[in-house]
């Protein structure tokens, strides 16, 4: 349920800068309101991920999908959700006389790999809520290594359009017949970021597999230790609960959100201090709170 | 769609103060966010009436549907709205397993009285927009003409709550067994007022229909004279044929509503003018704009 401090649940991922989309988890009523005071494209938005069937996690959904047309979207885009997703996007669009100028395809999701291409990998696992629930985890395949252009001038190639086929891991033949391999003139391959992006859930072990190494776990902190005994009868966690998963997954960092409308803004600080001893790099994401992750670390953006 | 400056489709129609309640026309997404601004408790919500289901009328329902729940309120709840409604309210409801703590009764409706009670009677017709779209009329129903005070003392009513009775316009018998008649002690009866409030449509003739003598209609203005021509081919109507439904109508003043989103706020002013020669009384309604009907005169609230 909105309140004048906090929306519902939606959480945008911008993904590489050479991808140039982004992807949304989760998309409550009033997303695409929220979406006009940031820069964010709907027409850019590239996948939706949804975590669990609850009103405020979907009822922006439809809004989204007709104005992403509205606004110029024309790529296909893909949605993943539990099983009910589909039929009720089927009826919702119908009803509404909603016609998409785009393909929408809509993956009901279960356990494992829902998504893989080149450059990401995404898992999804099944969480403990009072309905079906799942957390997903983004992993960047590992990025080729830097191009050492001084051992690839010493071997012969000249410059041009080789040198970008070696950078991206092909092995290329010269004109007087000698083959250069890639992995003898770059750098060893950089790793890829991991990010785990959970539903409402209790604590369970599910995250934690999720979690694992991560670079950036976000998990749902609705309560505080005062207020843990509502967590497990209500299928949600507490501040612990989301510091004890990050440091049992050895994650980097972690974001706390779908904080209860009992705490205020003014509140945040506390809930992170509740976390601290567990787990120290804790950031509690309220609305329209923008996140950096550079260079390993993980950044507030103003 | 909703912008910045206007959010999508919803109207409040607060009752006479003893009722206590409000209804609702149309439910756009983010409604419920809207109210959160106003003094408007979806607790007090009596009634929802749909014009019609293109998504920027009805998206918002759901989400409000749980809150008012949420929110206290546990008396029943009418929703009405064309053939459609009701099993897109099912499956919603079912998928996001929302369950409500009230009774609510869905009216899908087509032409004719739909609601009926002693103090007001609510009637539909159907309007001229590319998907079925309603026109409402609410009749308040004649209230007890005012108890002449004086005449009732002179035929020996005594204090109390026999003048309540008279008042409320039934006969009494005095303890001599004389029997004193309502409207031998009361004034004419009071007209009641009339508000239309229209859907999306083209200018037809059952828009003219609906506002015959209304107190105040509500119609949609999408366009002005320079793009006149756009109304037809999208099922919309100008200011100017706005403003002859409610000349043609004879009606008491006119709110255009659901302006396109290539007017800026700043326009409606001019937009008022272009009907001014075939209508005067013009308000254009923007997001959260309050009007108070009172002694016959349409007030913009501040
Ligand atoms: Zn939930
Ligand atoms: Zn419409």
């Amino acid at each position: 349920m909105p309140s004048k401090q906090r929306n519902t649940s939606a959480l945008a991922l911008k993904l590489l800068e050479e991808r140039g989309t982004f992807w949304l988890f989760d998309c409550g009523e009033a997303t695409q309101h929220r979406m006009l005071h940031t820069t964010l494209k709907p027409k850019k938005l590239e996948k939706i991920f949804i975590t669990h069937l609850h009103g405020d996690h979907i009822f922006g959904l439809p809004g989204l999908l007709g104005s992403r047309g509205f606004l110029g979207g024309t790529e296909r885009l893909d949605l993943y959700g539990p099983v009910g997703l589909a039929e009720w996007i089927e009826v919702t669009l119908r009803i509404s006389r909603t016609h998409l100028n785009y393909e929408l395809a809509v993956h009901e999701v279960e356990e494992g790999t829902v998504f893989e291409d080149e450059t990401f990998r995404v898992e999804v696992q099944p969480l403990d809520h009072v309905i079906p629930s799942f957390g997903y985890r983004i992993e960047q395949k590992p990025l080729p290594g830097k191009l050492l252009i001084d051992r690839a001038t010493e071997a012969g190639v000249p410059k041009g359009p080789l040198l970008r086929e070696l950078k991206e891991g092909r092995d290329v033949v010269l004109e007087d017949g000698s083959i250069i391999r890639s992995g003898d003139v770059t750098g060893p391959p950089q790793p890829g970021f991991t990010v785990a992006i959970l539903g409402d859930t209790r604590f369970t072990a599910n995250s934690i597999e999720l979690a694992r190494g991560a670079d950036i776990v976000v998990h749902e902190a609705t309560y505080d230790g005062a207020t843990a005994h509502l967590a497990a009868p209500y299928g949600h966690s507490t501040i612990l609960d989301a510091a004890q998963v990050a440091r049992e997954a050895g994650a980097g960092a972690l974001i706390a959100n779908h904080i209860s409308a009992r705490f205020l803004p003014e509140d945040a600080r506390k809930l992170a201090g509740e976390a601290a001893d567990l787990f120290p790099v804790v950031e509690i994401a309220e609305d329209l709170a923008e996140f950096e992750w550079k260079d390993g670390q993980l950044r507030r953006l103003p």
